[in-house]
């Protein structure tokens, strides 16, 4: 492994988080909060970080996509690691474990929070922590690649770790200009939501930040009572329109802009989407008609708390947890698949359901013609051996690291829906659960042993699984290469 | 498909059932009970069909797998279907979908029951009820074929379609051969169970029962406490180690008598098997040594529970739905692994999650090492990558049957736990979930979708999927070859 090279990206990257900090620091002294100045020092540590180890560019650049998820790997944790401790030191949030579930929670995009009282936080600290969604939505080292010099080699190593999804494609041959071009459009349409918000009348504050945590699909909100604060169908309607945006894969975004219309609306995934959205918000519509009295409102919640949960957002505009049992497991159900690949969203991927669904059939065609050559094809292209069984493999882990993280959680004793569904949530970057974890709960409650358990389903969900894989691997440490 | 071949079967399959009702029909005149008569009829009826479809021999008597399939798949819904009917006709249990369900947890060796009072049932009755564990755990197809012949060609697709997990062994060349092996060493093991239960002072009656419940990893008693009733640490010993016995690959009790000690004690999924009993039997005893005061009678309590749920045979000693959460996850986790293939007991099975876990390892070092050839080992024989993709999807059917059904029974508006439960229970062909299904509940309060459901759920399980997943192609339907 090329350590030098790992080391001095890693080193860059830091110093990038050190910069980054610098903005919540203007919004607290914007409104005269001295706990600014720990910005201000958790960024000084970082840039002597990046002066010591960044600056002096190895000989030998090379780098594999080995290098690639060790960097993405170590780099998530250690961007959450500093980045908690402004919430730490300033004494937002006393424990220091607390603050980095927190900031866990916010770089992944889940939106899980241990706070119990979200609107005693400073302006600067709340500014900080719906900006870490917007950062890890599109990805920390892709925001970095934006912002430095790396070439395109090893930057493409990079992007392919951290872009969710069974393949990443490259939009354009260089692997910046793909960043550059995605970041763009992640821009745009954060902005237009801005604007959407402020007309509702949101103050600029509150729209800067429910449009990061919606761009980034996390759910942070400075309110305690969620978007449901704002009691406004307008409002309501604006973010269930950005979120369900923000869910599909940004790629055909750029079709769109290339006005290479008949693609996007052939895409497969895009209508596997859209359909699993109707069909749940209708579920769910007239399974609670009852509650609400009519079917309109009825809609109003349903397609607000599906779009916020298939995306893996986490607004909430009503207690699912006091919905009949029927919502509640549509909702865990759209949980798991998650949004589409290549978008900010969590989750499997409804591409990866996809391919898990063809097989199916090819293996029952195989069943029937034993000689027959079975080819699982998306959008038209093959979908290769390798890519194919990265997915079984993926899917394998996935169930396994569930699993494995609900056992560990259940030594608090709280009952199983409780464990599952904060696994589940956690694992998806979703943010709530049902039980005690429902949208009007929080994870203060959990023993430190499972908040870290959360903290790396957090880490493993938005990283799809295998940087962390990796590193369990003991060939990754003995070996010279 | 050759559709004469397949009905011809089927016939002399029920032929066979016909057959087999006379044996509680005996037990319920011995008892002088007037309900014996139902089993005559249907016997009668049963008689009727192989009369008419199983007595002339097709010309083309060639079938393929696909055949093997179909004729498991329908010959295990008709054996229900018809064995439902003495429960049914001597008003035992009154409802029809009740009675099915009831039959089909019996065949399939799951033990869910819906009755809420089982000391009522006639003795006759009973009988049947457990003797259905006892045949359905080796398999009805292979059951049929060890008293009627069928050559050897098409016996070997049967079997490799009933027989549980990712690979069918012929112990000796000719599989009624096999089949033969196999019966008697489940009779042998059978009757020791008996001898050593009457032992410990049950009547033969009891005794013979709770074995053929034992042997095919069912779960039924004729006792409402279950082997709790007894409350007697020798009978719960005796249990314990005939769960766990018959939870073995068959295969390596014949590798046994041909005194091949190295590769029974080499077997890596008896190992797996017997460290993952282990380890779940420790974590239990100490989680609930607080409840029992001492080690030693939390040990009875979790090794009885422990083999009981691994084995997937699902008797109770203890309630475990009042155990910490700890423990119950415990309970839940191994229900998924379930026992060994080529045993009687269901689940995932034990070699499945060692090849899952070992893809796993091979995927991380493709990571490494992208041009690696990577292989998965078991047992030192290489596993075919046919087997490993149908590994693959069966984990992944198993997952999405699993989310669907759950889905269907949350219509209930019972808990989530109930509901997750209820389908893991049924779809491992335990016996006993947790909260609402709980060791001392019954599935007597879900509707009759939901019954639907668990006995749909039930044969999965049992099948292991692919029979059924067939049945799904309009393939199979359409062409004719």
């Amino acid at each position: 492994m090329n350590k030098k090279m790992t080391v001095y990206i890693i080193a860059k990257m830091l110093g990038v988080e050190g910069a980054v900090l610098l903005i919540p620091a203007i919004v607290a002294f914007m409104y005269h909060e001295k706990s600014g100045i720990y910005f201000l020092i958790v960024g000084a540590v970082l840039a002597l970080i990046y002066l010591l180890l960044g600056r002096k560019v190895p000989e030998n650049k090379v780098i594999y996509a080995k290098e690639g998820l060790v960097i993405v790997g170590s780099a998530w944790v250690l961007w959450s690691l500093f980045g908690a401790l402004p919430f730490f030191l300033s004494g937002s949030i006393p424990n220091y474990i607390d603050a980095f579930f927190e900031t866990v929670s916010g770089f992944t995009t889940t939106g899980s929070t241990i706070l119990t009282n979200i609107e005693s936080l400073p302006k600067g600290m709340a500014f900080w922590r719906s900006l870490t969604h917007w950062i890890g939505g599109m990805g920390v080292l892709v925001f970095v690649m934006v912002l430095t010099s790396l070439d395109d080699e090893n930057s493409m190593h990079l992007m392919r770790a951290e872009v969710p999804g069974p393949e990443a494609d490259k939009l354009v041959p260089k692997a910046r200009g793909t960043a550059k071009i995605l970041y763009t459009m992640y821009l745009i349409l954060t902005a237009a939501e801005v604007v959407f918000l402020m007309l509702g009348g949101m103050n600029l504050y509150d729209a800067l930040l429910h449009s990061f945590s919606t761009a980034g699909t996390g759910g942070f909100s400075n309110r305690n009572a969620s978007v449901a604060y704002y009691n406004s169908a307008y409002i309501d309607g604006v973010i269930t329109v950005f979120m369900i945006l923000f869910g599909v894969n940004f790629n055909l975004y750029f079709l769109l802009k290339l006005k290479q219309w008949k693609d996007v609306v052939k895409n497969e995934e895009l209508k596997g989407y859209f359909g699993i959205i109707a069909a749940a918000v209708i579920a769910i519509t007239v399974n609670i008609s009852g509650i609400y009295g009519s079917l309109l409102t009825a809609f109003r919640y349903a397609s607000f708390q599906v779009a916020s949960i298939i995306t893996t957002t986490g607004f909430c505009t009503a207690d699912f947890n006091l919905w009949p049992e029927f919502s509640k497991t549509i909702l865990l159900s759209i949980m798991v698949i998650g949004a589409c690949a290549g978008s900010t969203g969590g989750g499997i991927k409804v591409s990866r359901f996809l391919i898990l669904l063809k097989s199916i059939k090819q293996e029952v065609k195989k069943l029937l013609h034993p000689k027959a050559v079975t080819i699982v094809k998306v959008n038209g292209k093959r979908v290769g051996s390798d890519v194919m069984r990265s997915v079984y493999v993926y899917f394998i882990c996935y169930i396994l690291i569930m699993m494995a993280s609900i056992l560990v959680v259940s030594l608090n004793n709280f009952d199983f829906s409780t464990n599952f569904s904060a696994v589940l949530t956690t694992l998806n970057n979703v943010g709530p659960g049902i039980s005690l974890v429902g949208p009007v709960e929080n994870f203060y409650k959990f023993s430190w042993l499972s908040k870290l358990v959360f903290c790396m389903d957090m880490l493993l969900g938005r990283l799809e699984i295998f940087p962390y894989l990796l590193l369990f691997s003991p060939g990754l440490w003995r070996r010279r290469f």
